[in-house]
Order: structure tokens, then sequence, then C-alpha cells
């Protein structure tokens, strides 16, 4: 199978070449600039690159400039001794800000900038360092080698984000995540100008940060598993140097049942609580009719405010059930005498209460689309998970939005899916001006019911930096094939930052099988995909909680098979009439190769208890490729399966579509499509 | 010619399943224990394994126990919430020491511990925390995959290393390394057993630790590139949670340029002086005739005695040239007024000096070869770079010795070479016993020239897991080839822990070819390795110093070709009478891909000038493939090239041998083994 790897670098490069876009070579860019024009000649860099800061100078744009030299010497591989900052007269680059940004840093901060490279030197000017930040990872992005060294390319780049508000939430609390897994992340958000980092720090299966006022929080809700408050502060100063703000989240009224193992007393129904073990929504909710309640919160949340620095603070809000409302007659009795009609009534009298809090500590409020009620004032902010049309509506009632609707990487969807959904598309379109500009751009989610330390990184990246595209870039930067190939780049790149989306890999691979040879392993991993939405859980063939392992096939697949979409790209090139020999002679390669791989992997697989589960794919996989092979036939001597054959073999694939051992098959829809023409082709010849 | 590599795993199994050892399966442990005998059936490891301390439990053994546990986690993919440390009466695992071991880890403490696995359970035994901690190691070292699940294999292992010493120097002088780095080798280190880390702290290229006392020395010496007191001390404890002792050296009186940056008064010349940024040995030396260097030396050694816990104080010692001392009239008259005949009697007063001062801090001193005069105290420790006959002649003096000699791993020699080095052969095999028992043990060493953060864990691993056998395992384990088996379990086993030696070579190629396909970079990269000995600076295009950026194939190439030995065991199969029609196929098949490679790796080395300098080198692996070829069709056809032919492909390879780009290609050796069998063939006929 690594012969056909290599056949299909190949055939990426040739379908690369046939593109129109790569007649002239355009950098690897993500996001896409606002603006860019190409010049001639390169900037040679080589030990003697240096970098002058004109103009006024704060700490913050010297971490940035340092930072910049410091991956720059990294992706070159050039000593730390060179490539120092000096002068700017003698500089190779000039970099300006205007002006220090914030403190603090907020959203609508200019993040602009203008960069311009001639063979003689570059400049990098922007309003402020945040701007110049963004223009440091380009200046990144555009490095290449050549003849004659590492260099960049003439261009002129006028670049600012299309939206204020380019966000990654990482729950942190259904599998702990630890410090030096979101810095690597941080990383690679900062590489993609990504500038919220939100932290989903509690839930019903963990309370992730320590509190000082309320330690217990952290002692009898975490398993040990939390931040410490020191810890915190480095990852919020991290994340500053970096240009990426940091919005804590503590979800309330429900979400919250590991609270209540140290604090029984918030929860409106009779404990003992303990840390939640399964996934779902769960009963335990917050006492709103208890000033207790309150007190607690005021004081915890002011904890909180003044250990995180951002405006704005998340208290979620989301899926309350009501029923520990419902089953509590005092709480019930408070509904009555207070004329709250419904739970979610009694949340919104919660909500308002605590935006009271949040407020008190200078604080914003935001929270997911539950929380949207109009008696709440309208400085808050609200993050929708429900869509366009969610959004639109808060616009309308004058409130500020974030989409996350279509950004939920944990439903393992293609890039190109995300890539699709604009903040700004369907009900948000026909928006006022002034509306749109409540729409402060948008969120991925990485929801962690499947993601431990190792594999996290693959979940969230490379898909990531398409839904980054979408909130930096112009709106009608839409090409998919562009998209994908830039993809691919911004990928590798991130390895440079320590990411281990691709790395992780092989490694998980390697477990299942044991220590021997992975290839018919990898064979077949190269082109599944975990089942999507929310069918993991159904799926499940034991109940999934946060005491399974994750060191299934399901856990190690990507979420995206770049061969299972290079496969397709094929057979539709093939069906079009634009296949060449070569690429015929590769399609039938891939698919021998599939349809032998059985043989191989069935030896192994008696040797593994996570092989075990795959053996049926592995047949699917074999009973497909041979369909595929026949239906190539078929294609070439005109003839055809038979109207009874054609069924059998639809039959087949449509039973080799079902997910197994939760994972699909991505050639199946390819093979499906030969199938149907090789099937149209007898039709047409009768 | 990924088919290759799969073409090779194959042979490599086919290999091994031919070895006698391997007919029983045997687990892959490294170092091989003293005494093993297996039993029948697994001990099953799921998430409700777990461990009981039984006996005395200091904070030491307990912390062994976690990072055991949280090793096994990762190993088997199981979240953190899971295999608990529990009662003795209910775990799966009970480990007992009789007794904990120092507080400041001695050289000759017990490591010895006897671990016996049924189905039932575990028992791990040990006179001292140490002790365990070698058997935890050798546990997560037995753990399997089955059709059942993770295991352990029943078994009973008695197991103590056979010398006292066994350690691993890093330079951090010549190229820093940062501390988490040297924390990753820490960690390998601790999976084969090691339990020195020797840090060569100071050089002419840099001063790398912090002094409160004399701050210019890392202030003036080290570019900013130094550690900190505190981050010394976090390295120790980290050292010391894995059983592993940290000397420090701070090289004297020669190799010490840095400090006189700062510190020109303690220099014999004068000044002033600058960090040095070539390699070699240089003029500058220490004062040894001014009192202000003892009170010097006295003042910092104390405070370095104060940081670092262990006994042992390295003082360098090695390569003083002298000339500094020569061309000073003071220092002449000096030795010609207290009877100092040759500056090796300066050297001799110096140290002797030096040595009051180390011991008046309560430290043993330690140097290299060059220390050794019978003026100095029996407690002191020699280091041997020269050979066994220098350690054979310092214990009949009465002296310990430790073994470098050999154990270079700069020198980029094969795993077998270094296998093959035992400090008691040679001079010391005829030691007394008494004598034998000063030869302490061994120490590899990475001297910093050509490694950077990037690669220096692949010119450490896998090849110090030899050296870690050969100190710690008896002295008949000496089959190269099941050592070779092992290495490759032992190498993919140091993944697990974050070593770079396997994953730094992928983004190194990448960076080399730019974004696009490395396949014929790696199908060369795969049989090349950089120059042997001291080579590397005697060919090097441009005058190498510490400012010369290491990304280059030399830098990325690892130091020992698997793919390259594969080939040659396949031609000695061959030339054997032995090799079956897949094995001779499978040469055929890499000398194909070899002689085709070239014409895929023209059209990328264009774009790059990294790959420029190796076009030489992939026309020479051309020639060689197509005179491979032509030498396997003479075979086959009972043909031969005439003498004519043979000598004239014999002088092509004999230039093909030589080094290009500061490589050489592996494969040359063997294929000159084909013609010449072709040849004889043909003398014979005649």
């Amino acid at each position: 199978m690594r012969t056909l790897l290599f056949v299909s670098v190949i055939l990426l490069c040739a379908l690369a070449s046939a593109s129109p876009d790569e007649t002239e070579p355009q950098p690897s860019l993500m996001p896409w600039p606002a603006s860019m024009q190409m010049g001639t000649g390169n900037l040679v860099i080589d030990t003697s690159f240096s970098v002058g800061i004109s103009g006024p100078a704060d700490t913050h744009l010297r971490q940035s400039v340092d930072l910049f030299l410091s991956d720059l010497r990294h992706q070159a591989g050039m000593p730390p001794l060179d490539m120092k900052v000096t002068d700017p007269s003698q500089a190779k680059l000039v970099v300006h800000a205007d002006h220090a940004s914030k403190d603090v840093q907020e959203p609508g901060e200019d993040e602009s900038y203008s960069l311009t490279i001639t063979s003689a030197g570059a400049t990098l000017d922007a309003p402020t360092t945040l701007g110049v930040m963004r223009g440091l990872q380009t200046l990144l992005q555009l490095v290449t080698i050549t003849a004659d060294g590492f260099a960049l390319p003439a261009v002129s780049i006028q670049d600012q984000p299309r939206f204020p508000w380019r966000g990654l939430m990482i729950d942190v609390a259904r599998h702990f995540i630890p410090l030096d897994v979101l810095k690597r992340n941080l990383d690679g958000m900062a590489a993609l100008k990504l500038n919220v980092f939100h932290w989903h720090l509690s839930d019903n299966q963990g309370f992730r940060l320590e509190s000082k006022e309320f330690p217990k929080l952290q002692e009898m809700g975490s398993d040990g598993l939390f931040y410490t408050q020191e810890q915190a502060r480095d990852l919020i100063a991290y994340a500053h140097e970096r240009g990426i703000r940091v919005v804590p989240e503590f979800d309330m009224p429900g979400h919250s049942t590991a609270w209540f193992v140290g604090y029984p007393e918030l929860a409106s129904g009779p404990g003992p609580y303990q840390i939640e073990r399964k996934w779902g929504v769960f009963d335990p909710a917050m006492d709103p009719t208890e000033e207790r309640t309150y007190k607690f919160l005021d004081k915890f949340i002011g904890e909180m405010a003044g250990l995180f620095p951002d405006r704005y603070f998340h208290i979620g809000g989301d899926e309350v059930n009501g029923k520990q409302w419902s089953a509590n007659p005092k709480i019930q009795a408070f509904m009555r005498s207070h004329g709250l009609k419904s739970n979610q009534d009694l949340q919104a009298y919660f909500n308002t209460r605590v935006q009271k809090i949040v407020s008190k500590h200078g604080k914003i409020m935001i929270g997911w689309d539950e929380i949207l009620r109009p008696d709440l004032p309208k400085d808050i902010v609200v993050q929708s998970w429900r869509g366009q049309s969610s959004l639109a509506d808060a616009a309308k009632q004058g409130y500020r939005g974030l989409l996350s609707y279509g950004y939920y990487l944990d439903l393992i969807w293609p890039a190109s899916r995300h890539y699709g959904i604009d903040p700004m598309s369907d009900a948000a379109s026909n928006l006022s001006p002034e509306e749109k500009q409540r729409i402060l751009g948008g969120e991925a989610c990485m929801w962690s019911e499947y993601v431990s330390p190792e594999n996290i990184d693959s979940r969230i990246w490379p898909r990531m930096a398409a839904i980054a595209e979408r909130l930096w870039s112009p709106q009608q930067v839409t090409d998919v094939n562009s998209m994908y190939q830039r993809l691919e780049a911004a990928s590798q790149r991130l390895d440079w930052l320590g990411l281990t989306h691709n790395s992780s890999y092989w490694p998980m691979l390697r477990r299942i099988t044991g220590s021997s040879d992975i290839s018919p392993l990898r064979v077949m991993a190269d082109i599944v995909e975990p089942v999507k939405d929310y069918s993991r859980e159904e799926t499940a063939p034991v109940e999934p909680t946060s005491l399974v392992p994750l060191n299934r096939l399901v856990d190690a697949a990507r979420p995206e098979s770049a061969t299972g979409r290079n496969f397709a790209a094929m057979i539709n090139l093939l069906l079009a009439g634009q296949a060449d020999s070569v690429t015929k002679e590769e399609i039938r390669t891939w698919l021998i190769r599939w349809q032998n791989n059985q043989s191989e992997l069935l030896p192994i697989a008696e040797r593994s208890f996570l092989l075990k589960e795959v053996i049926p794919l592995s047949q699917s996989l074999t009973q497909v490729a041979s369909i595929g092979l026949q239906a190539m036939d078929d294609l070439d001597r005109g003839e055809s399966p038979g109207d009874a054959g054609k069924a059998q073999e639809l039959a087949v694939l449509q039973q080799a579509q079902q997910q197994k051992a939760q994972l699909l098959l991505t050639i199946v829809p390819p093979i499906q499509k030969l199938v149907e023409a090789a099937g149209a082709h007898h039709s047409a010849e009768k």
C-alpha cells in the first residue's frame, strides 16, 4: 500500500497542475488574504536575515517579533544565534505598528496589516501590534525553499479580517486536556489568525479549574484533573503573546453536576452527587430560587473575573431539561409566587440574576442560544449552536451573536462542509447593515466526548483551518479545490508547531496492531472515516463513558480521508472521460490493493483484540474493491453486469455503506458511481 | 519506494522468523535480563488493572508507580481515570521494596529486582526503590496486545545490572539543548535502565548554567542560552524520580574560553575573549599559577556543590594544548620555581589544587583520562576516552574508571560496533578481581558539534540502547541479530515517550524538498549514512561553526540505515545460495527503484538549494544500482562481466564509496560483493 500512497501523491500533483490556479504558482496562504499582488523576484532568507522595529516598540510587539524569528529559524533549520532584531536601517524586514494593541485584547481591535516584499527587503505595517502579529504569520507562510536558499516571494498584501471574533472552543470537562496540549493548539490558532480561545472549563463530567474560594469544586469535582490558577494565568499570557483572547465558560445552571459533588446545596435536587461518567443531558441543575446560589456565584464569578482579564464571561446556559425543577415543590412554589410560567421562564430569571453578577464584576455575559430572552440587556452576546436564523433573530432584537452551528468539529464533517457555512448566509443575509454588524463571527467547537490528549489535535486540525479562512477571508473566497490544496500546506506547517494531528496517527496504528507491520491496517485506515454527526454515540458497541479507552481504529482514523477524496476525484475524471491511461492504471492499482488487503490483515487481526472488530470492515473493502474492478472491466470492454448483476452489486455496496466498527468506507460512493456508469452503458447499448 | 519499504518490512519478518530465537516468541526486552524463564498464559491488562504497594512506601516509590501507570496508560491508550494504586490484597500487580533508596542516589546501590507474572497476578520485589524502578521498566516492555486485550506474558525474571555506572553524557555547550529535550532523553534513559546523566555544561562555545556568584559566566558566555538554577533543580528532580543521577561537568583548565568572556583574569593569556564559534582544541586555558584562579574556583565549585546533590563532580581536564602556558613568561617562571617540567606537570599541579577544592565541598572528583597522575587521591574517578588499556592502567594504580572510548555517539558508528565494545575486554580482561571492581561501567558521549534540538534524539537513539544493554546485561549477551531485532522494538517504545529520533526525520526531509513530495529524496535518504568518525569536520564544504545551519541531508539522515542493513543481509543470503525467488525478486525491485530514482529526484532538486548538493550522490546511486542489476543478471545467466568489465565496475564502485555531500551510500559494499561473486563465477567457469 505504500506504493499506493506514492501513486496518490503523484496523482495529487497531477490534479494540482491541472487546476487553472496552478498555472502560475501562488503562495499557499491560509486564510487567503483580502488582497494580494504578486511581484517578481525573491527576498533571500539566510542566517543574516534580521528584523528592525520602527516606531513605538512595546513589549508585546517585541515578543511577537521574537516568536516570529523563533518559528522562522525552526522552519528553516537555522541556529538560534542568527537572525537577530537589529536597527531598522540595516534590517531585511522592517516592522511598524502605529500603536500598541490594548493591554486587554478586545473584539474589534484593528487587525489589518500591509505587507510588501521585494528582492531588496520587506516591510510590514499595521495600525496595531495585533495587525503585525497577523502579518508575521503570513510571512511565515510565504517562506519557501528555492535553488538559492530559503526565500520570500516578492508580493504586496493588504489584509484584514472579515469578522472580529474568530474562535475555537475546547471542552476540557468531558476529557481533561493538559496544558501543553492546549498551548500547542494556541500555536495552531495563531498560525491561522484565530483570536479567541473559548475554554469550556466545567460540565457534568468535571470541574477543571482551581477555585480558592470554593476548593471543593476542583478537589471533589475533577478526579484531580484540573488546572491551577497559576497554570491558567500561564495559558492566558501564552495566548496573549499570540494575539488570542481567552474566554472562560462555566456552564450553568445545567451541565453542572461536577459542581454539586463538593457543593450539593447548589443543586435543585437532593444529593449526594458524583462526577458524571456518561454523555448526554442530565437532570441536575442549580437552584435558581435560593439566594445562597447567587451568593455563591457572586463570590465565584468575582474570583474568576479577577483571574481572567477578558471582558467576556461565558455562562453556558444550554440544555437545562428542568426535571429537577419540576420535581421540587419548593421551586414550583417559587415559580408560582413569582409568576414564572415555565422552566424557561425560571431559567430566564436565573440568567437575569447571573447577568447582574457578571456585570457587577465588570464583565459582559455570553451564553448559548437558550439564554436569549428580551429582558436581558443588549450588551450580552449569544453563541448560536442552532443556526444562522437564531443568530439573525438575535441581531434583529439588538443582540450580538456568534455562529457555532456548522462548526462542531466533533461531528466529523469534511472540511468542505464547514467551509461552506457562512455566518452571514441564509436568514442572516437579509439583515440590515446595522444588524449585520452584530454578527461578530464564529467559533468552532471541540466537544470532547471522543477525544483524548492523543487524538484531539487530529480532530481539530487541519479542518479548523478551513473554518479560520471562512471567518477571516472575504466572503467570495469559496473555491473548495483551492481550499483543499492550501489546507494540505497549512497542515504540514502545523507540524512545525508541534501539533500532532499528523504524527499521532502512526503510534495509534502501531498500538492497534502491536509492534508488527502496520501496512495492511494502514491501507484500510487511510480510506475510512469515523461515523458522522451523533451516530458515534448511537452505534457504540459498549455504552460510551469517560472510562472507555479511546484506542480503537475509530479513534485513530482521520476525520477526513484524503486518499478517499483523491480516489473519488479520479473516478470523477474517469466518468467524465478525462482520465488518461495512467489514471486508469492507478485506479486499478488501488482497487487491486484493497481487494487483496484482507489476506494480509487477517493474520495480524487474529493477534489483536483491537483489530478483531475491523475484520468485517476489511471484508467489505475486499467486496467493494472487487465490484469496482469488475465495473472497470465492464467499462473497458463495453460490457455490462446486466440488470440483475447490477442490482446485486448495488445491494452489496449499500450494505458496505453501513458503518462497521463505527467506521465508514469512503470509497463506496465513487464505486457506486462506477457501477452505475457500467450499468448505464449497458442500458445505452441495448 | 514505498513499495520497497513495505517489501523490506516483510523481509525483516522473514529474517526474524528464520532466526532460531524466534521459533518460540520471546519478549523484546532491552536490556536483556540476567535471567528469565517464560511461563504459560497471560495476565490481562485492562482498565481494572491496579497496583498495590506492600511494605514501606516512600514518596519515591509511589512516584515510580504513578509514572509507571501513566506510561502504561499511554502505551495502551487508557483514560487517566483508571488503573489506580490500591490495597495490595486487591491489586493485580504488587510492588515491594525492602527499603527506600538513598536520598542522594549513589553508584553501587542495589538495583536488582525479581519479577513474577502469572495469569492471576504479578509481583515485583526489590531490595530498594531503584530496583523497583528498573523492574517497572521491564514490565512496560513486556506489555503486548493479544486477542483478548493488552496483556503481560507469564514469566519469571531475576535481574540486576552488570555495572553500577551506566551513563549518557550530553554536551550542551557546543549547541545548546533546551530543558524539554533533555527531559525526554532522561525518559529514554530510564526506559533503558541507564542511571547517570553527565551534563557537559561548559566549553569554549558556551557556559550554560546560571551562576549567582559569577553571573558574567552565563551573561557573557552563553548568548543568552543557559539554564537557570531553578531549571537545573527541576531537571535534577526529574532525573531523580527516574533513578538517574546528574553529574555536572565544568571543563577546566582548557575548553574554557566561554568563562573568559566575562572573567578574562582567569585566563593564561591576555584578553579580551569571545565565545568560540569553531570546533576543535583551542589555546585559552585557566592560569594555574594565580591564587585568584583557585579563589574563584573555590567559590564557584562551592556554589555548584550546593546545587547538584550528586557526590561526583566532573572537572573535565581534557585536551589542554598548553600554548598559552608556554607563551606566558610568568607561568614559565612559576613552573621553573616549582619544579614543574612540562605543561602536563602544570596541569597535574592544577588538578591537585582543584581536587582539594572539590573534596572540601564534599564531592569526589571525576575527569577525563588526562587527569590521571599518581599524586591524586585514590577516590577520584577517571573517564576514559582513550580505551580499555587506559582504564586498566588506572585500575592497576588503584583508581576507579569509566569507559567512554567506543561509546562516542557523534562518531556515527553502527549500533553493532558500540555493542561489541566491552569495558572488561582487552587490557581490562587481565585485571585481578579487585582491580576489575574499579571499573564502574561506561558512559556514552553525545558531543554536539553536529546536533541541534531537532536531530539530537536521532543521534542518541536507538543506538544508545545497544550501549545500555552492554552495560546492564551479562557479558555473554552478544548476539547482534537479536540485539537489532530488540533495538527496533525499543526504538518504537521510545516513540511513546516523546523521543523524536524517528519522527523528526519526516519534517527534516520535507524542509529539504520544500512542501512537495519527499518520496525520491526518501528513497535515497533511507540508504545513506553520515560520514563516520571525525570526517564530518574534514569533509565540510564550508568551515563548520556553531553558526552553520544543521538542515542538510547529512543532518537528517539516520546514523545507521536499516534499509541498507537489510539489503546487505539479502545479498548475503543470495551469495550463500539461500535466497528464494521472493528474495531475489526483492533485490531486483530495490535495485530498479534505486536505478530510476535520479529521474524523479532531479526535477525536485532544481528547486531546492538543499537538494543540489545531493545530485552527485543520486547519480552514484543510479550507477551503483545499474551495476548491481548487471551482476544479478550475470549471476542468473551464469555469465560474467569479464575481467575488464569487472575491473571497471569495481572502479565505479570504489568511487561511489567516497562520501558525497558528507554522506555514504550503504549499498555499495553489498553490491561490491555481488560483482565479485559474478566475477568469481566467471573465474570458476573458465
